[in-house]
């Protein structure tokens, strides 16, 4: 089968995946390692790369050999199908929305994003609203394009990138019962740690002793490190490819724990991308299962594990170990790298104006705003003009705080719809509920799992994450993977039921 | 003239361009920082983007504009007519060998060189000679397509990939004087040097003290770190794009001078790559131009400035700063510290079996040696399996040692002649030459140079290297360029004198 339709799609994406593989590398340099005035020849070679592979994935020629490979499909295994699937995915991505469109945007959304970098900073929302207008114009007109396309609502048109086989009318019934529960809840879990005494390690923790602390952790959760790294960045991601995963954090001397948690949940990421099926990288049906999925496995690996109880007992004497040295015993001592200790501070809720800062409980909340305002904005039922009110509005009515007059802090606070990324904020909270799906599924199959944790055992844990989650791929639809994974599609009551265990116990 | 023939030779070069941007960054990515895992996978990433930009370089429809850009060479600049030469040189190259030869030829030699990376170790001539045989004899045919194509002699058409319109015609003039001048030459600077006393400062050296004081020394010779970096690796070299040149270098605690001197080896690389032309940057025009003349900007650093008596006046307390602490001061006494000592330690003369270990002085003799044997296997007058004898000939007459069941440290040293490179090495010895012709002419222009330098200021010397070689990218011919920077084409006599200045005060 050497020159069917199908073989020369394999050998196309195999090109569009060779490609990637050096736009990734590039992208990883340029956080973790570039020096600064190497920028604009970066961004050049970026671009022009980004240009060769959208010419090659929008070709007239890949769509013909798409529809002629499908119908020959019945010749094919069923990873080949699936591969095909995603194949014409990626394709109608990629030739959803006319080339005028896209320039269009990318040249708007570099504009506002360039002054988002200076304007928030001085609260200048005056000024950022219609670089943001022209942005979400656009958007519009590409949701709109999508739409025709994919036969689809426009905000669900771009929702699909991100989500494949997403709507916002499953997520509108989903998100339904956390704006039902989690306002109260937040109220009660705040009075319920009211009487919380908290020790605060005092720093200063050396960076070379928390990097030490973050790579041992690392190794013991499973990263291979024969196949990643972990470097810094300002802004800390997982890059890379499958077969060599980047993985970056920031390091403040003052609090080790937003590096050791950032590293950890970063870790989430690199093993899936590591466990990836090998056989397949090259292909699409060998990627990561969306932004929901790819989310809960970085998730799972923060929320389930490294905020439990389970692993801080057995992480507790490591932290100290590396941590607790010279550098803050004297200050305050020892009872405060106690696992219990550890535990109430890794936990602590507040309602704050910064989504990047909040805590697991308060999170939902954060993108939930996000994706009510999103729709409407989409929808042309709200313009730009009025966004800080509804901001505003909301904050109140979900976490009691106000952000009148305070933008920087209120809408201008994400880079995400600078460059017009919507349709992409509700999978961190998908991602979350999917995590306590999975967590309850993995105990359900290993009623030792606790056990297993606290001792800093994860071979069978990763074992059953690679067999249900990571080696499928991009072979199941969302749906059909956590069926594979957990018996059943989304349901919010594990992400509750987490929710209520952990923080009203 | 958006649409002329040369205007979209410019589009496709700059495509061009962008991916070797690409490219360069995953090679310096792979020797500095990948984990070994990672290898596999960036090796496919790495060979289809060589692929790709074969492809493009060698499509019929490049040879069509090339010619049709041609006819209509008189409404080009100086610039773009000399771009448009280099473009159909390029062409050239990638078209005039048969992509059956080429597979053919890489095939072969990621075989041998494999097997070299053991068999070397293992002293293993017997079962290394028939897997360089198939190299060589393809090498030969490709000698004999090129030299088709380009009219010229089949070494000449090697050569001339890595110093275009050199011919080993005018080569061997150039190294008949060399032979005939250096065998005595060395008994007479090792007779002359028999009597001094030399101080080897006493390690161990820490590395972060090795690689602060390189750092230093960079910055002090004008290394621009906005577009650049020092990594480590084990083979050091110069890499990464001219907006955001990557060096590396490799460190011993025992000795710091040869990291030193190769970080200053790899800066002067460095400092060529950061002066080219800005404007010309994406084009061929704008490239370095050839082997011998970036060698050259390596060793006018190395040889010609580091390693003379003014750097080292400059630079010996530096030294003694950053490296004559505790770590030394102990065992071997300041005195080891002088710039005097320095210089002798610098500039010793050994005749020693590996090319990459010998000083200024016998160097020249490895690479002859080299040059004359691959013009013999390229002529046929000399078989594979006679290598090891001629070598050893060759060893005896020109440095008075014998490689004789030696092969390791002989005719298996090298890593070049495993895939076919043949061609290269007399560039090591041109660019010798060159950087000391170019010292002779800064010193006329600056007849204070060896002052400036004695103070650590480059300034001046920057300026006149930029002015009259690295601005100039591939405007001119190698001959013009030497014209241009020092009023003659290359002449043997400065490259003796500053061997009989350095080296017989």
């Amino acid at each position: 089968m050497s020159d069917t339709s199908y073989s020369q799609l394999e050998q196309r994406f195999n090109r569009l995946y060779q490609l990637q593989h050096l736009a990734s590398v590039a992208h990883w340099d340029m956080a973790a390692m570039m020096p600064q005035g190497g920028s604009h020849a970066r961004g050049e070679a970026l671009a022009e790369v980004g240009v060769i592979m959208n010419e090659l994935l929008s070709a007239p020629e890949t769509g013909d050999l798409i529809l002629s490979a499908e119908q020959d499909q019945a010749d094919l295994s069923d990873w080949q199908q699936a591969n095909l699937r995603e194949m014409h995915r990626l394709w109608l991505n990629a030739t959803g929305i006319s080339s005028d469109l896209v320039k269009a945007k990318s040249l708007a959304g570099s504009r506002c994003e360039q002054a988002w970098r200076t304007m928030r900073a001085d609260n200048n929302w005056q000024d950022f609203q219609p670089l943001l207008t022209d942005v979400i114009q656009l958007t519009i007109e590409e949701s709109q394009q999508r739409a025709d396309t994919g036969s689809l609502q426009p905000y669900d048109a771009l929702l699909n990138l991100y989500e494949p086989g997403q709507s916002s009318a499953a997520i509108d019934k989903i998100f339904t019962q956390l704006t039902d529960f989690l306002p109260d809840f937040i109220q009660q879990v705040i009075d319920y740690q009211a009487g919380d005494e908290l020790l605060r390690p005092a720093g200063p923790f050396l960076i070379e002793q928390q990097r030490e602390l973050g790579l041992k952790l690392m190794q013991q959760v499973g990263f291979d490190f024969n196949h990643g790294r972990l470097d810094v960045s300002h802004h800390p991601f997982c890059g890379g490819v499958p077969e060599d995963v980047r993985i970056t954090t920031r390091y403040s001397i003052e609090d080790f724990s937003e590096s050791l948690m950032g590293v950890l949940h970063e870790t989430g990421h690199a093993k899936y991308e590591q466990g990836l099926p090998q056989q397949w990288l090259n292909q699409p049906v060998g990627a990561a299962r969306g932004m929901g999925i790819h989310e809960s496995q970085s998730l799972f690996q923060e929320m389930q594990i490294a905020r439990g109880k389970a692993f801080l007992q057995f992480a507790a004497p490591l932290i100290e170990q590396y941590l607790g040295g010279v550098y803050s015993q004297g200050k305050s001592g020892s009872k405060c790298w106690s696992a219990d200790n550890l535990y109430r501070l890794n936990n602590r809720v507040k309602p704050d104006f910064i989504r990047v800062n909040a805590d697991e409980v308060t999170y939902p909340m954060h993108v939930i705003l996000r994706y009510e305002i999103e729709k409407l904005l989409i929808n042309g039922e709200l313009e730009v003009q009025h966004l800080p009110e509804i901001w505003d509005e909301k904050m109140q009515q979900y976490l009691g705080i106000s952000t009148r007059g305070n933008y920087k802090d209120g809408c201008m606070q994400d880079i995400h719809w600078t460059d017009g990324s919507l349709g992409y904020f509700p999978t961190y909270t998908l991602g979350a509920m999917n995590a306590a799906q999975m967590y309850h599924a993995a105990e359900q199959a290993m009623p030792d799992l606790a056990q297993q944790i606290s001792q800093g055992d994860f071979t069978r844990l990763n074992q059953w994450q690679k067999d249900k989650i990571w080696s499928q791929g991009s072979f199941y639809s969302i749906d059909e993977l956590m069926i594979h994974a957990t018996g059943e599609t989304l349901n919010s009551e594990y992400y509750l039921n987490h929710l209520k265990h952990r923080f009203l116990p």
